[in-house]
């Protein structure tokens, strides 16, 4: 199959190519980067060189349309909207790597994205792919909104309690840290070396735009309107995130039965591992692979429960949800291309 | 004035060192180190070749008594409390950087130490030097507790909301990130530089010793009971500490209002800089110095208060409030010695 | 085809095992830790949990003769000596990541090693595995000698030039940095986090004990002695290694035409990259990849020629490597299970 | 007296301020930015918030000649040159961090710096402050070109074994590695964390344009032409630079033999430490501070002598040694405002 990725000079699109370099059934025809079309990728990232040959192309709906199955976006906010619904008219399936298609709700796409929303139409067909939780749906999607990558990490740590209505949905609190590779490629001060390396910071706080995000799905999950605390941060190191999330026990459950539930929960899903009593993953154990980790902590004295949950930013949290969602989709095995082992140390 | 540095090999010796060295009214006559007595101590720090030329001593508290009139205890736990009340009988000041005198409940002791508590007189006579707090006592103090890392970042971040009344005691929750220096130059495979660079871990959930010495603060703030939930990770950084502290507004205070209150609060207080409303320090705005840099906001959406408050973990965090206390003791300027910018980039 | 990898606790055998998990033809049937036995190698990898679910063993060379055709010793050095003649006298091929068969000279090994060398009949059997240089040999080998890793990013950067006698054999001075993992996984104070983060130092200047095995590579290559001048660093970063050769050039080549001659030398070596004029390569471009990745530069005004040579120390440095000698070994294409991209960013 | 510091929003800039901070006969009158006058310092540099309580204005050389004695300036290359003579003119003494007055070579200039060198009597005029080589010169400047940092690791190291004709002077080969703080605190792909962190490159092989200063030192020191090889690479850390530099002995000395001779030739010398041998210093062990480190390896096996030279690029390789100089040009005491020690760990 015939594939081509629209923002070929950012980390999403590069990490894309990584997996599907192994892709059995896929080949990239094509990549697309409106500033920088004529010029070739290696270029951009002498790693790929002798390796990946491509010159990077104009964004041609019609030509796609001939050449290609399905478009991965890996697009800042606000770009695959104006493409995408063309895109599908034209037969194309569309895995959106941004946020353009992940909010329902106009007035908060509008607040928190600053522009309208994409037109309600498409807006409808875009099926949210947190793979675990949607699979179902992600089968027949023509649009795929990919989650983002701090909703990856802490919606896979909260929907099991929240399924089983272990927790409070209104006391939820989520600390989120992230690396640098989050900001992507983008220049700017905050994350230049010098300034990055040996900080470390908290940024956006109650503002940022994956809240609206993750009380989408949580609300869905809960069937009642679900209202979150986010503060994320900022670590001096390039891969990963966790998430520690904070949310009153409405009984006095042991460590050791939640996480009994959250193991039989994820039983057939082979990218998530919860880790058993007393362990907690730390980002690295899932560095440059698919996986999410999840420890479980329940505090007796508080009430509190406390999830870890870490996922590498740019697989889980991006490219690798993104063919994991594509194998869905088109029925192949889940890992496919997906699997390999973290890289540790 | 002499003074003495016990536990000369660790992180807290040297920070000592550093900024004494730089100290008007203080000579550092010894430093004793049991395991490593007849050797130099530049010989473990090579950065103090041809400045510090001292060899390191064994510790003989009646020697001590003679020399010195004021003895620093850089020591592991459950160390200083063998020798200080013998050091205070013959008259010698202590400051103790450790966490034997901080506690008073000699059961939390044991339960968090994993040994007996010192002895009730001693314990009585001892002060909790977190500075800013508690000034006068700490004044007369003949041993001075020197406040964990963790509690002296959490405390000065929540004591004027909760002696002001603006928050709920009961729903106080704490996610601190440290630098590696806080555990210390032991070596455990946690903090083996491979698998601890680009890796963010949590650890010790809902166990680590400095729980109980928050509580106690706290609920003498307070005046009744306060618990807290407290989650502490490390960063892939050498130095610094943030503590995120989330707890719920008793009423809708604005951001401005809160950030104002607690400007007035500290007004008087050199090391304490509050942000103004927008603004969030990041670790490396207080590395090397003694600064406790504190940002808030105040979720309208959720009512709750978000309380960001950083420190240098070995300055302001150990070695740096321990020499603001021993100013303090002895009548000097608070900053006499520790009047250094942040070392930035 | 059934393997064993001995030496399972260090990261040589964890990074086997992450190629060896998308090798079609290999299973590993047993990791062997002598120090470790009857335990779950995932109790000391958290990151292979659920993945590679394996108890390591004792070494027992009769069972394992039966059991598998080839085995990995991934070993401190002076280990794999004792073991590997009585494997290859079994039938069992034998790949040696550590030191133990590389040299043939037993003096200058007793000099470096510090212990005596193998048995003579052994170490004429063994092949020494730079797979881009010795493959017809590697071919039939039994036991593999797999060259340590300054030696593979240094050789491959000098052989064309020497071998097309371009440079001048007395003049070499290997300027050397290596990422903190070549210091495998044994805890030290040099690689304690807080004193190697935001550090870069020198070390065993002069002393190296891969400076007979580069020595003795090239002199076969020049067929006349070749002494080196060899200073390694630590960077502070995980893996990678960089290799800055200086030597003088014979004559005034451009940099273009040494350009020319190097991509033509290679030309055939999937995993050996040489960089157009005035690119050089820097270690993330070949982070977690079989890669090779140089640079050149003819210095016209002082006549010397400056090669720059990447690898990942652990991959073509160590297991990456080794791999590409058993695909040669077995007649399996070069590139099978090591066709991965570089991660980055 | 009060001083002006031009280039406000440089890290030469805040590291001056760093140490001004603490000296006592010296106070910051006046901070210049060109494109960011009226905006308050500690906007950029949120560190120095209730410390440096300074907006920065435009230059005015009128204005400063009648408010300061002296200024800094710490502005990128070929900018000082349009405003030290008039200052000169007007009595006002300078020091320049950059590299506009170090060349007394006009055609060198034009070709490392791509313009015009200054008017050949200022030139003339100025000295160029290696203080430790030059102090008797630098007592009496009015222009003070303060080295580069590369220069000054690199000459310290060198001129000792220069100066007592060990070393021939053709055979010099220096490979420098720089934390990224060298590269300032503007933008670029090269210095974004992502890609920096993790990442060792080379940069500007055979064109660095610290090679022809490095060369006019050497050349005076050796009253004849001296070339140099030099190879900068780039460290993932902030602060640190090492010069590992090759030059062959002339006849059989030992270590011991040319240790001793160091000690002896920077006896004096408080900010240079030359390390006993078998010790080589490390970056970390002079960070932030203004010392230079040296160890010395005289290789037998081949008759080179290796030296390892660090500092803290921003201190002694920028603002340290230039308040270095400033103490020498008004009489007082060296180390004044400098005597930190290193910050260590």
């Amino acid at each position: 199959m015939e594939v081509a990725i629209i923002g070929g000079t950012g980390y999403g699109a590069v990490e894309l190519l990584r997996f599907l370099h192994n892709h059995p059934h896929v080949q990239v025809k094509r990549i697309i980067s409106h500033s920088n079309s004529g010029t070739a990728l290696a270029g951009f990232y002498p790693h790929l060189t002798e390796v990946i040959d491509m010159e990077m192309s104009t964004l041609d709906t019609d030509r796609l349309a001939q050449e290609v199955e399905l478009v991965f976006f890996a697009t800042p906010s606000n770009v695959s909207k104006h493409h995408i619904p063309s895109l599908v008219d034209k037969g194309v399936r569309c895995i959106d790597l941004s946020g353009d298609f992940r909010l329902r709700d106009g007035e908060q796409y509008y607040s928190y994205y600053g522009e309208e929303i994409a037109s309600a139409d498409y807006i409808e067909k875009a099926v949210y792919g947190l793979a675990e939780i949607n699979r179902s749906q992600i089968k027949d999607a023509d649009i795929l909104a990919n989650p983002g990558c701090y909703p990856t990490a802490t919606t896979l740590g909260l929907i099991p309690a929240m399924e089983k209505d272990l927790v409070d949905r209104s006391s939820i609190i989520i600390d989120a840290k992230t690396g640098v590779s989050g900001a992507g490629r983008g220049l700017s001060q905050n994350v230049h070396f010098s300034e990055m390396n040996e900080n470390f910071r908290a940024y956006k706080i109650g503002e940022h735009k994956h809240i609206p995000e993750m009380e989408q799905t949580l609300t869905e999950t809960a069937n009642e309107p679900v209202q979150i605390v986010f503060t994320p941060h900022i670590v001096p190191m390039t891969r990963g995130i966790m998430s520690t999330i904070y949310v009153d026990l409405k009984d006095s459950y042991t460590t050791k039965y939640v996480v009994d539930m959250y193991q039989a929960y994820y039983q057939e899903d082979r990218f998530v591992r919860v880790r058993k009593e007393g362990v907690f993953p730390s980002t690295k154990e899932v560095y440059g692979s698919n996986y999410c980790d999840i420890g479980l902590y329940a505090d007796e004295r508080t009430g509190k429960l406390i999830i870890v949950s870490v996922i590498d930013n740019l697989v889980k949290g991006a490219a690798g949800q993104a063919i994991q969602n594509m194998n869905i989709m088109y029925g192949w095995e889940e890992k496919t291309g997906l699997d390999q082992l973290p890289i540790y140390p």
